[in-house]
């Protein structure tokens, strides 16, 4: 495989895994609009099972600034919430998981250590009031930050038949 | 509905829109790691139907710095794409789309006005060719900021049952 770009291997967590060197400026900036709140303190008590699914009631506590962007969302039985995974590092390009056992490139991953961290669940929404939505279906820390909440369209989003060669 | 937060009805496009103020500082930052390449270079050439596909086929061109973190994407057949809206303002909180003809809030929209305007479609992968990934079913205008790809889950992410009540 080619390995292009800049890379260096310090810092590294396991054999195989390659770090590359990021720009040294950004592009774009982001604004939290609230946080979410589950059960779990540390990255090591959340769900384990990354392609399961978690029955546990969470809540997306949104910045009352930004509250009447909500209430249509009840409409919606699903959503998409973007969240900022604030404990990552972003400069692992190829890493080796511990279910696999052998590197991948990052972008075939749904790891939160990528160089732009943002994490992506597909939720069921249970309820809407006010700022707080009570939501099924994530595995994050405690306390992430939330960028955005969007429409969950079966006709454009859902694609049951999606395989994976690999199978995981 | 109750509107909190600070609002300000200036610069709203139709009447019924709400502009906020949004926070003075970020709280976090994105590196561009390439570009979208569509055949449509005004947001006026994008496909309308927002629910519905394109089958046009469409490249996303990754920096080579970011190569390594590739190749294994060729096992999945569908991934999500997010990308930055770089054309859009952000502060419109609520927002009357030209097919509903109402106002709803931003966040039960798919609209790329947003307080943090990053875009997210589920793409069929067609061919990984290094730095380059031939894809279809996304219709943003060229030249579009790439934010990250992640391998799409029928576990996790299709959710084909999905409802809106509102019918749109």
């Amino acid at each position: 495989m080619p390995h292009s770009g800049n890379m260096t291997d310090v810092q590294t967590a396991r054999p195989g895994e390659v770090a590359i060197d990021l720009p040294d400026r950004f592009d774009a900036h982001l604004h939290f609009i609230g946080v979410i709140r589950t059960p779990w303190a540390t990255r090591d008590q959340c769900p384990k099972n990354s392609q399961g699914r978690t029955d546990v009631v969470a809540t997306l506590e949104v910045d009352p600034r930004y509250e009447a962007g909500l209430p249509e969302l009840a409409g919606f039985s699903h959503a998409l919430v973007l969240y900022w995974l604030h404990h990552s590092r972003r400069d692992l390009i190829r890493q080796v998981p511990r279910h696999l056992g052998e590197p991948r490139g990052v972008f075939a991953l749904r790891t939160p250590v990528r160089p732009n961290p943002i994490g992506l669940a597909v939720v069921e929404i249970l309820e809407v009031d006010g700022s707080r939505l009570k939501i099924r279906n994530i595995d994050c820390v405690d306390g992430t930050p939330l960028l955005d909440i969007k429409p969950y369209f079966a006709s454009t989003d859902a694609f049951p038949q999606a395989r994976n060669a690999k199978g995981s």
